[in-house]
């Protein structure tokens, strides 16, 4: 089941948000990032966002908002985090599909991800399988905990 | 000159600024954008902000700041805006050059915008001049008031 998240939902959101922004292998935010801001980046009042539950626990979330403002406000943008322990079950993929639903409904054009680490290839080939290309490359645009300075692409779907 | 925007600059800055808000042909902000958050916007404290002075007179005025955190955090970002009264005077030009010098002082590693309107063709020839290229093109991402929907470029360069 994927619903609103409540704010009730940040201790789990958070559970699974720490985890990957300590990582520091696949979102461009500060490693050392505190819970308060990182809840005010992932409920921020002008995203909608999203947990996926099954069996009453939390095992993915994702938030969706325009991703400009103006003119370029038809436009949304999402980010996606899925529990270590529910990888691999298809939790990101049932997100993803919920989030452009979701994009229709709210009369948004296209979806766009500004930044997915091209090393994170399992994101890069899901997002393809749901219909994204990617329209530009940043080169080395993301120094990688491990890798050094890897590309990211901007990923891109008219809905 | 160019040197650090004060905040007894703002109201020439806002004077730059509100034009090219009202117009909404190159920036993706709400042409409605009321002062107090445009200024939040162009003054951000996480931005380093300049203006053009000429006889006293505020001509242009650009903000730097990184684009992305954690990871991206090597890659700025920046906004250049040019008073109608002074356009094709080299403004943009002069500070473009100041800003490139200016991320380098600060050990950026490369230079992005992130959304550079098509049909502002006379911006996407000056970044080109000064060693951009169009690494991403984004369809249809811009509503412009009187040619509709457009593309948006993302531009780059190493530093």
């Amino acid at each position: 089941m994927i619903r609103p998240a409540l704010d009730s939902d940040w201790p789990a959101i958070w559970a699974i948000l720490e985890p990957t922004i300590r990582a520091g292998e696949t979102y461009a935010l500060a490693r050392d990032m505190d819970e308060a801001p990182a809840r005010a980046y992932w409920l921020n009042p002008a995203n909608d966002a999203f947990v996926l539950e099954e069996d009453g626990q939390v095992l993915g979330t994702y938030y969706l908002r325009a991703n400009q403002a103006g003119g370029g406000g038809h436009v949304c943008n999402c980010g996606f985090m899925t529990g270590q322990a529910a990888q691999g079950k298809g939790v990101a993929r049932a997100m993803g599909l919920h989030a452009l639903d979701h994009a229709r409904a709210r009369g948004f054009r296209a979806m766009q991800f500004n930044f997915v680490v091209a090393t994170n290839t399992r994101a890069v080939a899901l997002w393809e399988s749901l219909g994204f290309t990617s329209v530009g490359r940043l080169p080395d645009a993301f120094q990688h905990p491990t890798l050094g300075y890897v590309d990211a692409l901007v990923m891109f779907q008219a809905l």
